[in-house]
């Protein structure tokens, strides 16, 4: 299953609701639970919204009741419940991020190609001793992210910018404590994850010893949609990052230092892990520009793509112009 | 004016309220503004409770009709409105962290002295560069926020605990692309901030290069209260950290590196500050035990105070035991 947040168009304004992607379409997950009877889930709001992230937070019952419903009405041909449209052509509606506010934004560092082309670009001068020990994270900026098509700033500080081929888990069932074994059940699903980064302002930063700041903070992209384990293989599918249709990246996740259920035990050893969490891969083997000392342009468009998850297409703006969202997310929540 | 978060008793269960402490009351803020007929502002919600955190996004003429309304029923002496408490004795409510969870946590580094200690006592190498050109955060978890009185837990993982005696701005009015000139009016207050540590995963997880993780991220200690710029002399109050009532740290926030103001332009520079969102100061020069090799022990009482905002005391717990909160804020929101 392949869960979307989406903008339906209504008289004045648009509002986001919480949907499934299928064969063409995108089904609204609370009308597809209303036409069978049922109470919303997602949480229809006064204004006609839905958050993905109030279904997610209402566990697997919710997610299993939507899975029904959507897979009922998509086999029934059932469009439309009186005024409101239930299945949409894809065409007919703007994706946005699924998450346009994750819970939060850990984003780990584990795969060892990465760090090892980042040592013979000269980016850093060595792989720490402790990286092997630990899967050690940062905290992204949860109130920047952008979603599919949606134009990302580049930054007025930055002549470097770059992207980052990652993908995320996504927790759905919260816990504390969590042994690696047991981690399974608390991933709901993976995504794209664009860790978008000023190169330039990240070698100053980081030298600091505090992590990356504001070289990251100004945007990430998330999306397209989240989709469920059962329908994604995370270790064998095909990762591509293109730059203007070009191929920059290809790959896969591959060898993980440590795998996501290892970074969800760590983590949680003496905090909780909560619904709407993201854990991110870290960058994959040659997934960004500054492996290769390629750098991508003011205007240009990048794609991620990842067999089974989609494209993340964003386009990037002019040095200094700010943020335009194809969807005012803000404004809609 | 002091902003407060409070515990009330209701039968059934408590709720939580925003309130105004005074002296020796805890105001409540939306009863205060119904006395005067008003419609409520921190958002009174179905089972009774309300948030401060919506006070603060509802903007300045909300803070404006909460500080007349408060100072209008405590000069009138309206303690009840039928059977709503309007005015409680201090000592008959819970005081929990004015942000139970806050829009975001970044901590900047920018008092020298701590650092300069740091150095001397053999937990960094040097002051890097950077530091004097750019003021460098890393973001806490807002997901794991301790209040007063609560016993904040001991990891497991760690032998070396320390607390770190903080100063936090906090943002009220939204903005980007905010000049230092213009940041004064962004800030709503200040609070007090312990950002306890696990010293010895600090080392080992820093040593990677994305900052701290885990090692902070078990739990931040925030409060007792939100006091307006107003009433708070940033640079002279005194502070001080006390273990079981003993002074370990003593002096002023003084001299920041980069002024809040500074650290506002820097970060606003491409991204929205919120409402809720938390600006840490570092630590204040012998504000920790390690800068001095003294470490607290399973059970003590740690007490940070500054002048203008009073006491925020946490019992530190048994390591491995788990959290334990006065109120379960969790639940309650």
């Amino acid at each position: 299953m392949k869960f979307v947040t989406f903008a339906a168009n209504r008289p004045g304004r648009p509002v986001l609701r919480a949907g499934v992607l299928g064969d063409g379409v995108v089904v609204d997950i609370d009308h597809a639970i209303a036409a069978r009877g049922g109470e919303p889930l997602a949480g229809s709001s006064s204004d006609g919204g839905s958050e993905l992230l109030t279904l997610i937070r209402a566990g697997d019952p919710a997610i299993e009741i939507a899975r029904a419903a959507t897979e009922h009405v998509v086999a029934a041909g059932d469009e439309h419940n009186g005024d409101e449209v239930i299945i949409h052509p894809a065409g007919d509606v703007q994706l946005v991020s699924p998450l346009p506010r994750p819970n939060s934004l850990r984003d780990y560092l584990v795969v060892e190609e990465h760090l090892r082309n980042c040592v013979a670009a000269g980016l850093i001068d060595s792989i720490a001793d402790e990286w092997y020990n630990i899967p050690a994270h940062y905290k992204g900026n949860v109130d920047e992210i952008y979603g599919p098509d949606d134009t990302v700033p580049w930054p007025a500080y930055t002549d470097k910018l770059d992207y980052e081929l990652e993908i995320c888990a996504v927790i759905g069932t919260p816990g504390r404590r969590i042994s690696a074994e047991d981690a399974g059940r608390h991933i709901l699903g993976y995504t794209l994850y664009n860790d978008w980064s000023a190169r330039d302002l990240q070698a100053r930063e980081m030298s600091v010893g505090t992590g990356p700041g504001i070289c990251k903070d100004f945007g990430s992209s998330i999306g397209p949609c989240i989709v469920t384990p059962d329908e994604f293989d995370r270790d064998n599918a095909h990762l591509e990052a293109r730059i203007d249709g070009e191929v920059w990246s290809s790959g896969v996740l591959g060898a993980m230092h440590f795998s996501f259920e290892e970074i969800i035990e760590w983590t949680s050893q003496e905090e909780t892990l909560r619904p709407g969490d993201l854990l991110g891969s870290g960058t994959v083997g040659r997934g960004c520009g500054a492996e290769m000392d390629r750098w991508i342009t003011e205007g240009c468009v990048v794609e991620l793509e990842a067999e089974g998850i989609g494209v993340l297409r964003n386009r990037v703006g002019r040095k200094g112009a700010g943020p335009t969202r194809i969807i005012d997310v803000d404004a809609l929540r």
